[in-house]
């Protein structure tokens, strides 16, 4: 009683102090990996990854070791920028679809995107505290300039500069996308600056114009030179204005790419070189909102956007990479595409000095959609109204409120002395800390047009199960599979259901998926409208007859590669 | 060049500041765990353990993340005190030995050790710097009094307070061995003090006597009351004098027990409580080395014995516990009692302010047979003369000479900014640092008395592969399996041998195995001496005809149970 008193008075005495010497919460700066999993991280356990940055990171704020996202890109970042599941905003594909295993995230030729309709942060932001929002990095949200689906247009985005799509589109072989698809297109806001883009300087500009960001917000003026083949960052936030930076890098999904200075370096082999890379432009970026004294009024949240594609060279005909290229989901089943842990669980970390106590590990669940509600509660803003929001706050886990352990050694020693009933006497008896509630009622685990799976507490319930990818259809299951994650975090020994507790237990999280599913409000599934009229191509419209005629012919090879190049000089180099 | 020259020079002026104001390294402090894996720790990837204390201890040195051991208790330990392979001391069965999967550790029964002509760290150390040394904990390398084998007698320790053998063994069912063995035996030196053990006791009870040595040291006197049932600790240490404490705690091998102020509390379950009593044993134990300013001529390692039993209740007929009460291995393939990653690596951390810089991962692999060679490079010492000595100093690679990585956020930033090839010019071309040497030459992955696999930078090959525990034979395998650890950490994908580079790889680790096997001289087996009369039994001889009679006539039960028991007031009273 009396350390949990002791605790909770330093607690408060600290709170206090911070909020007499402390800016207001205005800027949030999302840095988010590409199929990175969560054991890849130093800090989440990867045995050989080199994360030094990433790592201190962590040691700043709190990492949530549980933190969930959707099992692709598309519907990732999608219910992300919305706090809402994929399947209200249409950022899903109906089972039923032809092509289906294909469009499962938008493709240059996707005519829909991440709908108008739908109020992104940036959007929100613009109202709730007029925020200039920059996205920097893959999208993945729809490319149809002419759709009105870009980042600057349906996203809400102030300023945009990235690839709209994956890089492995667009990438000469072995990728069978690339097939019938030019190759990679770089934007700025609706603008194509460079097609091929040059990937191996692709980190590094990146970096620059995040940094440009930091450097106008904090001084009017950005003195980080422009990135190679860009004018000055248009347009450029006003000196002193909240904002918000999304840097989405492309690391560490195949094709894998390093600049010279990371090639070769990692014990992790080329995917570690890329990860690496990724590392040192997250501590560039945090140095400067260090220097410029920004981290003070800042969240700032780093995670990816999907499990680790655990073998790029499985799933659909044609190999895309090779087994060596993909990452890790360290204990987790499964990976990228599919709705085993693996798949869905992301590596996260929070940080916002002077608001999230330094050094807490967070093992309640939490989601990508959690990130505006958050930041509202946080930043003492106003959630949109009006619509169906599927993230919840986890603010009170991260700020100190649910410690889930004491931060200090000494902390930890004066209530491990009461714990293990060690006195001295006027600790009494000994005495387990109070529990910690959830943030999520349940999370839901969509792929595609079903609900494939459930959590509640430490339970989890599979409906359906299916390899990431592949065209091998869906296991259904009756009764769903149970797991108990507590112990079975690798969901590999499903429970008798036959028996107490655990047909209850199954009995109540079918009860609360059926509740679901009748509920939810399903948006137009966006991937299923293609034409090649709208894929990007720099200079001129892509040939669509030429393509059409490409498909029907069944031809391999990159027949339609020339057909958007204007920029010849930019070969190809991928990392080794 | 110049980041590289830079970090260099503010690291040499760290040391040289350090070395000024720095006393003399004289203290030796291990912490060791039992079954412990990789996955069970917050600082190396657990997704929902508590441990506030190792995740903070990490953070303060180096966290070692390819850190090998030996498959099981006892030969692991007595690797560490030895420094040597088991096959040298003799720590192993051999294969053709009729009971070789029952006793594959040492057992109540066992009439060998850890033999006495071995040169122990205690035993080495009282010769090279007149040191005390204590163990308080498991041992596991003998328990036979008569025959010289405790940690005071064969083992070289001054002092010794803990169990002999698994806590397993003498305890009531589900426990096969239970079943002819009399309840466990708590010894101080060679001295039964209970029987059976309170095992809802045992882990503050080890704490406190750890903390009594930590006090002696520093002051003269013990502050630390008692451990119950104990009378004052004797011998003492000399105050100011150098002393050597490993404290090997019982958390968290099955059956798995936690003081109430523990039970119920983990998101891990059961396991989890008791990891996380263990965290706030080290919690108490790292406050008093700091609060008695001893923290800075010592150095603390923490680990684990062999990797976690991930399923308890598989293996030799007659369930030992339930699959819930294993650890994690995490990414690992396999887990105790087999050559797989998943039995032989653990998690590791070793600390020693002012000389081990703060915040490293070093993934280089090591050993636990390293410990003597490390703390003799650090100290100053000269290691046993006439002995052949497996482990090797791998205190280059956590005093800083080798850094992995910058360990500051902004070192992190200005080394990417030259990799990155962003500016200032000063910095030059984009540079990868320099590589960094290898500890060891190779690894070797002994189980029984057979080599079964052997590790060479990043390949490991495996001649022989066996599940942990069970009756199933060894698999041989001609060719080898081969497997690449830099992507694939889980061992999951044999690699063609037939195709270069793989042949010559593999070509190279063969003819490494081959010189190893011919050139180690094996001791004598210790295990394979076994009899009744040597059963550690409380106030009088262990009834040895009664005992052949119980196991000639196969009876179920705790028939000889109450034979030894000396304190019928301590009932167990396992965790949940």
């Amino acid at each position: 009683m009396r350390v949990t008193a002791l605790l909770a008075a330093a607690l408060a005495a600290s709170l206090a102090g911070r909020a007499a010497g402390l800016e207001p919460l205005r800027n949030l700066v999302v840095i988010l990996g590409d199929d990175i999993g969560v054991g890849d991280f130093g800090a989440f356990g990867s045995p050989n990854t080199q994360t030094p940055a990433i790592n201190r990171l962590a040691e700043m704020g709190a990492k949530l070791t549980q933190f969930h996202t959707q099992p692709l890109c598309s519907p990732s970042r999608a219910s992300m920028l919305t706090a809402r599941l994929p399947i209200r905003s249409g950022v899903y594909t109906n089972e039923s679809f032809p092509l289906d295993e294909i469009f499962r995230v938008f493709m240059p030729v996707s005519v829909g995107c991440l709908p108008n309709s739908e109020v992104t942060i940036p959007k929100w932001l613009r109202n709730a505290s007029h925020a200039y929002s920059a996205l920097v990095g893959k999208y993945h949200c729809g490319s149809n300039v002419k759709g009105g689906c870009t980042p600057t247009q349906a996203g809400g985005f102030d300023y945009y500069f990235g690839l709209l799509n994956s890089h492995e589109e667009g990438f000469p072989g072995p990728f069978p996308e690339s097939i019938v698809f030019p190759p990679m297109s770089l934007h700025e806001n609706v603008r194509i600056v460079e097609q091929p883009t040059d990937l191996l300087t692709l980190t590094p500009r990146y970096t620059q114009r995040a940094l440009q960001i930091i450097e106008t917000v904090a001084t009017g003026n950005a003195t980080t030179p422009n990135p190679a083949g860009l004018g000055p960052l248009s347009p450029a936030p006003l000196r002193g204005q909240p904002f918000t930076l999304f840097v989405h890098y492309e690391e560490s999904h195949v094709p894998l790419f390093a600049a010279p200075g990371y090639q070769n370096t990692s014990t992790r082999g080329a995917y570690g070189d890329m990860t690496a890379q990724m590392d040192g432009s997250v501590a560039i970026i945090m140095e400067a909102l260090e220097r410029h004294g920004l981290l003070n009024s800042t969240m700032v949240l780093l995670s990816s956007d999907n499990g680790a594609w655990i073998d790029p060279s499985s799933g659909l005909p044609g190999a895309r990479g090779t087994a060596q290229d993909g990452g890790s989901n360290g204990p987790l089943r499964g990976g990228k595409g599919s709705t085993w842990q693996g798949g869905m669980v992301n590596p996260a970390i929070v940080v916002s000095p002077g608001r999230v106590p330094a050094g807490q590990v967070v093992s309640t669940p939490t989601t990508i959609m959690d990130v505006m509600p958050t930041f509202a509660e946080a930043a003492g803003l106003r959630l949109p109204g009006g619509v169906t929001l599927d993230g919840r706050s986890f603010w009170a886990h991260v700020n100190g409120t649910y410690l889930e352990s004491p931060l200090s050694m000494n902390d930890v020693a004066t209530q491990a002395r009461q714990r293990l009933g060690l006195g001295p006497a006027e600790l009494g008896q000994p005495q387990a800390p109070p529990p910690i509630p959830q943030v999520h009622e349940a999370i839901y685990f969509w792929r595609a047009d079903k609900l494939y799976a459930i959590r509640q507490g430490d339970y989890k319930a599979h409906f359906f199960t299916r390899p990431g990818f592949g065209l091998e259809p869906a296991t259904p299951h009756d009764p769903p599979l149970l797991f108990d994650l507590r112990w079975d975090y690798g969901e590999s020994r499903p429970l008798n259901t036959t028996l107490e507790p655990y047909a209850t237990v199954l009995a109540n999280l079918e009860a609360t998926a059926a509740n679901h599913r009748a509920t939810v409000t399903r948006g137009v599934s966006q991937y299923e409208d293609v034409s090649f009229d709208v894929v990007p191509c720099c200079g001129k419209p892509f040939n669509e007859t030429e393509a059409l005629m490409f498909l029907e012919r069944g031809m391999p090879g990159l027949a339609l590669w020339d057909a958007c190049v204007c920029n010849p000089e930019n070969a190809f180099r991928p990392g080794a």
